[in-house]
């Protein structure tokens, strides 16, 4: 998408063909920095560090990890240890072992000399099918928001609520949740976004804000808790949330506070809609709240936050009484008989082990 | 309550005579310091810049300005402006007005030189019947809490949710959210209170924690958004939360967020109360979602947020990216069908037109 008319994606392979650029995301809002991969080391930090972040985003960079590995050696040792060391970065992301396992298994068979433009390749081919997966979802989702831009007066916009960010930035280009937002906006339909600054680590605030901004979307930052507010007074005509990972009958599993923001839709009659890459669903999964395990992060999180201060620079302030603690589950998780709709690459399906099995036959068990 | 052992209210008459001394609530949690008002103008800054803040103790602030403007000048012409000058501070409050029409009412009749000794009576009566009803409340709302300890096995606590503060700090003592809370733990039941830090102005994680920390309950802070999470596994046994304006039917209007809580609550079959000192039932008001306007405060509030720094100075920091709007409802009102029941000074009644007049037959029309 757009960063001041600008077009970019999140990764790509640098001018000198031996190196990977990348946005440090760990700056934005407050500064936009390309930073540069040159070795494996790098990309494994690069994940672990969070300068890149979302499940897609991770699985793109470990391919061109392995790529930079296969650079300086191309031994089918170098391409295990590769492997293995990107793996560890972040363990939890469903995308990095799936892409990992892919580059593997298409690498292995190969003469070393020609695994280093092999990998490339296939790095750039993971990078397309996931903007090709988002453009289908973006598609899909159209359809919902132009249905009810067609209900509008004219001039009335379209008010859609995210939580987090499924945008571009967790992936490689126009994003999950934010993909039906931009093709209405390019489309020419008026949107407008309510973005939830997402506590704690401010993922709508930091990111979602700036990629809309830039991107050039109409769009106001709220509290976590305006929502309900806003759509018991009609401020809210859609809500479109991405997902970590959906399970077999459609309970889905993202940032925490989503599963509030279900609530919210229902008892307000508002659609409330997931986008949901295929890759993100498991099939082995069925009760979301009893079986998905919730990553408990530090309490720090909680208790302190960064921001630009007055000259510029990012610091780090305490907001509890020193002694307070504080507890910080990263997840939860919306039953289905919440969730309108799920928007998928192959369409939009509702959320049952039903419809699923029908979108996706050949991926259910 | 206590601070560090040693009982406190948010407000008393100075040693001196002439004087009164508060909290300075604009420095929690960070700091802890007592500001000393000595005349009409200082209470009036008092209130108008938050160093008091919470409808009663608003109230109970503007008295005892009435109290110092009668020390420097006792005449009717000084009584007048007084009212005046402080019922313009913060025109929302409802017990501003109440406790003004109150101090006016009773010193009009008397001689000029007999007003400084009853306004300062007058002003700690006011005090000491917020105080009443709160340990009513509290007494009641303990009912609750002892209801559900007797169903825990030895040594598990009851675990208490409340948004924003509703605690000793928001009145002169004991709170309304609160007031179970500390009946409870001081009458030796086991529990444990997880405190919404209630963004945008934090008043959770500023101001319920430290109560909380300085009292010795134990509580645990967590982002707005983790209370469904929580709800959904069982965590939470009873949520408490205060009240700005609750109706004749009772809706319960509240910090922005409350309705959330209040449609998680209800979906895990957790009991939701609010806590409800007659003098802010609104009996001219039966809808709360349509009738009672919300407040929308500064975008800065949602843009910026204030921390103790590192070298323990406290300092201001910008969230969001320059050009991204921010809205900012201050309030939201939460359904009477979402609550559980109203914990009033007369005692616990269901959320109903019928139940409040029956309670307060002298109160409603």
């Amino acid at each position: 998408m757009n960063i001041q008319n600008q077009p970019y994606r999140t990764i790509w392979p640098a001018a000198d063909g031996v190196s990977v650029e990348i946005i440090d995301q760990t700056r934005l809002p407050h500064a936009f920095l390309v930073a540069r991969l040159a070795n494996l080391d790098e990309a494994c930090h690069a994940i672990r560090a969070m300068l890149v972040r979302g499940a897609p985003l991770i699985g793109a960079t470990a391919a061109y990890g392995v790529w930079l590995a296969m650079l300086a050696d191309p031994s089918r040792g170098s391409l295990e240890r590769a492997c293995r060391a990107l793996f560890k970065t972040r363990p939890t992301a469903v995308n990095l072992g799936w892409a990992l396992r892919r580059m593997s298994a298409w690498l292995e068979p190969i003469k070393p000399r020609q695994r280093a433009a092999a990998a490339r390749e296939r790095a750039a081919e993971i990078c397309d099918e996931d903007v090709a997966i988002n453009r289908a979802i973006g598609a899909a989702g159209l359809k919902l928001i132009a249905a009810i831009a067609a209900r509008k007066k004219p001039g009335e916009r379209v008010n859609i609520l995210t939580h987090c960010n499924a945008g571009w930035l967790a992936t490689v280009d126009v994003g999950t949740a934010t993909a039906p937002i931009y093709a209405a906006h390019d489309g020419g339909i008026p949107i407008h976004v309510w973005v939830d600054e997402t506590r704690p680590r401010n993922q709508g605030a930091n990111l979602t804000a700036w990629e809309l901004l830039n991107h050039g979307v109409p769009h106001t930052v709220i509290v976590d808790n305006a929502g309900g507010h806003l759509m018991q007074h009609g401020q809210v005509d859609l809500v479109i949330v991405g997902t970590d990972r959906t399970t077999a009958r459609g309970d889905v599993c993202n940032k925490i506070g989503t599963y509030l923001k279900a609530l919210a839709a229902r008892d307000n009659g508002v659609p409330f809609y997931a986008a949901v890459p295929s890759p993100s669903i498991d099939f082995e999964v069925s009760d979301g709240v009893r079986e998905i395990p919730i990553e408990n992060r530090g309490a720090s999180e909680v208790t302190h936050i960064a921001g630009a201060s007055g000259n510029g620079s990012v610091e780090t302030v305490r907001l509890t009484p020193e002694g307070s603690a504080a507890a910080n589950p990263a997840f939860d998780v919306t039953p289905a008989r919440l969730v309108t709709g799920l928007i998928t690459e192959r369409g939009v399906c509702r959320a049952s082990a039903a419809a699923l099995r029908r979108l996706f036959p050949d991926r259910a068990p």
